[in-house]
């Protein structure tokens, strides 16, 4: 049960959504840049980067959430997130977002946790500065959703339905759409 | 030096948001709502909960800017700021404020480490859900600007002047406002 009175049955951050709009704007906004805006990765790969995050947090609602999402843009599936988010280091991934996803991990721990040799690794890999920037951003910005979502204590439905729905919602609208009564 | 190339010689934060303006802008309105918009908290307040989550990931630009932002915006000043980052249950606040500040700490570590007994402790104190929300928030975005500062390891000046002319552009215009070079 959520700490505060949530006023609505939504699950997660769409609960914190609707109790707070005024937030809910910006923290949309943000998702729909870093997740779907215009970048050389991929949508898939992006969404990812968030799963794999939002699992090192043990965030349940984000990690079910946005392995859906990655799932639904990626064209090696399920499978492939899992994995991920099992191990990236065994994982069937190019270099170079292997080397992100480290980057990635260490960000979870803290931002002075990222080394030179990190940055080193990716840009080898063929990582750009902007690559490695929103790669940093999306894990920073998920160490922000997953303690908003698990600090007011919000639930996460144990349907995998849930989240396959709340994909194709995405996959459709986005995050900027879905925020918005009329589009959903 | 910072991990990529930004192209100015603005430090912390500042140089990342003008590297990439399209995230800039939702960084800066959530930092807007959260820390400046309509609420029963002060704008001091607020800050104090910046700048000492700041202080917890050891971001030095952050907590030396939300500190002076702090400061400028408290009737304690610099002296009050100081004794609530050493040690916030040794500080003459509020107890609401120390309630909200022990929510804000357990979310710094995690968002599962926030207790019904925390929430508990600051509702006995006075604190309303919206208090408590946007504290959870304001704790989880914190993790997130820290992590973005120090993850691409931006600069943080030395000189206290520096702070010090922030905090006074952060008075008179707000976050949304230092964001255009128009009002800078």
């Amino acid at each position: 049960m959520p700490h505060i009175t949530l006023g609505s049955d939504e699950p997660g951050i769409r609960g914190l959504f609707r109790y707070r709009p005024e937030t809910a704007g910006p923290l949309n906004e943000l998702a729909e840049v870093l997740l779907r805006g215009d970048s050389t990765l991929s949508r898939g790969e992006r969404e990812l980067i968030a799963a794999y995050v939002s699992g090192l947090n043990q965030c349940r609602f984000c990690c079910s959430s946005h392995s859906a999402f990655a799932a639904a843009q990626l064209p090696e599936g399920a499978a492939l997130v899992e994995e991920v988010c099992a191990d990236p280091s065994a994982a069937p991934i190019p270099a170079k977002l292997r080397a992100l996803l480290a980057i990635a991990a260490a960000v979870q721990q803290s931002g002075r946790n990222v080394t030179g040799e990190h940055v080193a690794a990716a840009r080898a890999a063929g990582a750009t500065d902007r690559e490695i920037h929103d790669t940093v951003l999306i894990a920073a910005a998920f160490c922000m959703y997953n303690r908003y979502v698990d600090g007011l204590a919000t639930v996460a439905p144990d349907d995998p339905a849930a989240y396959a729905r709340a994909a194709e919602q995405i996959v459709a609208v986005g995050y900027t759409g879905t925020a918005r009564p009329a589009t959903s």
